[in-house]
């Protein structure tokens, strides 16, 4: 009898005044702004913190300052059903990327308390720390540590641009304890997890292209990504130098990107999962001119795929091409070291029962793989049974014009609430 | 009877004092700096002046500050044989570029003094000003104002980027008539010039590679420029956009370099001239991240030929080939103006003679266009019958590596010094 997503009026409008209370008090030259660890995060936390009080639910602060708000099950052995996402904006971001996750389970636990029923098993919201690059450039810090798992180095290495403060600075300045976190104290245990569920909105367009409201993932995109591509030819003469004898780092770099693009057209023909960015490509502005041929490139390259598999594949047939281009062309095209962020393996079980409850509710959704990375993604490799939910949003993420409907997050919001009630009415594993 | 040219040893030693006493007073940081309408140019002046007045030669300066210094010809109502070349030098740039035409000429009429032999007409060596593009961002600004031909606005509108000031604040400062050259008075008739050389270094690797140590030009290269191509596509998460939506500036802006490189080619494969150089390429720094899929790109495009047709019709051929790239790939790629400077044509007598009289002196000589420009081009595209000699020079010329070798400029000398001694003493046209 899953019944509390049959009425969520009352916690929709909560949502879209929580939602303005974060734009209000986030607001910045263009977007929003909440700096992980910075004062705009602080304020989502608060805020949440009081919503958990009105609701009487348990609330409890790791060491790494990531909030778990708990509605109390009937039997508190029980490992608890979780939802949540991250508080931080990227600098001059929307107001959605986050915290509609956060936004949703409080939504739901609110939903809970207005029906006055108590669950068999706990759920928790998390309220995860740090999760966007911008602020400390190492991935998941609130998840991972929360886990035990954040390398000690990224406390101390990690610099916040905005401040030239490292992450354990601002972890101990906001009044948390960087030393039990660089001790890799656990703070969570994923034994103690019955399953993790995040909403997100889609940071793509496919689902307004598509005109669908709610996405339904199926893995989480793992990738490769390399900073510091280094082209090395020679500075040349642009007009007395002979086509031959030139060393020109831009062509080949443009051949090297132009032929990147055609194997991905054919991973793309062969069915397998990939998608290929170079966000930066420069020569040097020191040094280049009109009249120069180029000798130096730099480009990054970020590869993903739902398949690590594939990855790993195409790293080696890149490297492969660098080095037929270079001979070729007396130049040397070094893609340097990668990092490698592991896939999000979706939980099959949880993605079906997604899949099914949408069709049961007429909820319109659609099967898609995350190609951004998430949270999530660090519960799932932690074995915890992992599902997310998208929200249809215009505009993509990470800028000023994120645009989500919130008629659309309350579809999200009636899925979220249906999958999370039917998990909690399931016999105990 | 040429006999000038069969000794030029104690010549080629002054040459070699001449190039010291230069580099020691304008040594900087890296290299030599010789500003246009700076210290290093003027420097540079003065040692030419000293040594016409060794010489005792005829001593003129021009409006725009251009020095010509005269061995006074028995028939004073000849036509003047020129030859010269400019003194100043890029930033950090090296000792021979532009120097070493002027050294030549000043060693030649040193030569014609010590057989103490009058010319039959007047042989007049310029030190042009204000050559390099770096200084001021106007082609051939001392031999174009010589001519009455600098167009006013580059008075006003060229700033030295070193001290903020104007191309007439500095002529003015340096104690010339910027007013004059702004009304277009002509300072130097092409009329009462009879012919011009240029003796310069080579700024590619050719002859280095072809181990020659002299070239005979065939042609000065025009050029096409194009300082603002622009490519607007959109940003989007490099993650979760798929490829079919995706405007990925980088992605277009690479496959119409790699193409261009490939119509380049055919016209290699079709004889016809031409280099092409994509010398800055770069993304937005301030916008531009690794996992953003890129929205714009700007580069540079500089492309040159012998025929200036072959480069209208490139024109409008990359024209074509960006509009059907854009228009497939949802990007614009704008190639905005260009500027064109008309090729600098040869006469072919005198090429013809240097030619002859390389065999006749038994100098290693090769025929070559010159892909860069010279103030020779003025001279030409005025209706002075030119020439050009290259001069062997290693690692390229506007950095501090230049490295021309006495011997490779004496030999250059021997054929200045052979040429001009035929044709004054050919009977007059």
């Amino acid at each position: 009898m899953p019944n509390l997503s049959s009425d969520l009026r009352p916690e929709a409008t909560l949502a879209g005044q929580w939602f303005d209370h974060l734009r209000q008090h986030s607001k910045s030259r263009l977007g929003v702004t909440r700096a992980s660890y910075g004062e705009g995060e602080q304020m989502a936390h608060d805020l949440m913190r009081r919503i958990a009080q009105d609701l009487t639910l348990e609330q409890r602060l790791d060491a790494a300052g990531n909030l778990y708000l708990t509605l109390p099950g009937r039997d508190r052995s029980l490992p608890a059903i979780m939802t949540g996402s991250h508080l931080d904006s990227v600098p001059e971001g929307g107001n959605y990327d986050g915290a509609a996750g956060v936004v949703a389970g409080m939504a739901m636990l609110a939903r809970w308390r207005r029906a006055g029923r108590q669950p068999h098993r706990d759920i928790t919201v998390m309220c995860v720390r740090a999760e966007e690059l911008s602020w400390f450039p190492a991935p998941y810090i609130g998840s991972r540590a929360a886990f035990g798992l954040l390398e000690p180095e990224a406390l101390d290495n990690c610099l916040r641009p905005d401040t030239g403060r490292t992450l354990a600075q601002h972890m101990a300045d906001a009044g948390f304890a960087p030393d039990r976190i660089r001790a890799g104290e656990v703070q969570l245990s994923a034994e103690r997890i019955r399953c993790f569920f995040e909403l997100h909105i889609e940071q793509g367009p496919v689902l307004v292209e598509k005109a669908i409201p709610v996405g339904i993932v199926t893995g989480i995109r793992s990738n490769l990504r390399y900073r510091h591509c280094h082209v090395t030819g020679r500075y040349g003469h642009a007009g007395a130098e002979p086509r031959e004898s030139r060393q020109d780092a831009v062509l080949a770099a443009a051949e090297f990107v132009h032929r990147l693009e055609a194997l991905w057209v054919a991973h793309e023909v062969a069915g397998k999962d990939l998608v290929c960015t170079v966000g930066r490509f420069h020569t040097d502005a020191d040094v280049d001119t009109m009249t120069k041929i180029p000798g130096e490139v730099w480009f990054t390259l970020d590869v993903r795929s739902e398949d690590n598999a594939v990855l790993l594949a195409l790293d080696r047939a890149l490297r492969a091409m660098a080095d037929e281009i270079g001979a070729r062309r007396g130049v040397r095209i070094d893609l340097g070291p990668y990092t490698n962020a592991l896939p999000g393996p979706i939980d099959r079980g949880h993605r079906d029962r997604l899949e099914a409850l949408a069709r049961r509710l007429g909820i319109p959704a659609m099967a898609m793989a995350s190609g951004a990375g998430h949270d999530a993604a660090v519960f799932a490799n932690r074995g915890v049974p992992t599902a997310m939910i998208f929200v249809r949003n215009e505009h993509g993420s990470h800028n000023p014009h994120e645009a989500m409907e919130l008629d659309d997050f309350a579809q999200g919001l009636r899925l979220l609430v249906a999958a999370v009630e039917e998990i909690d009415a399931a016999p105990t594993a």
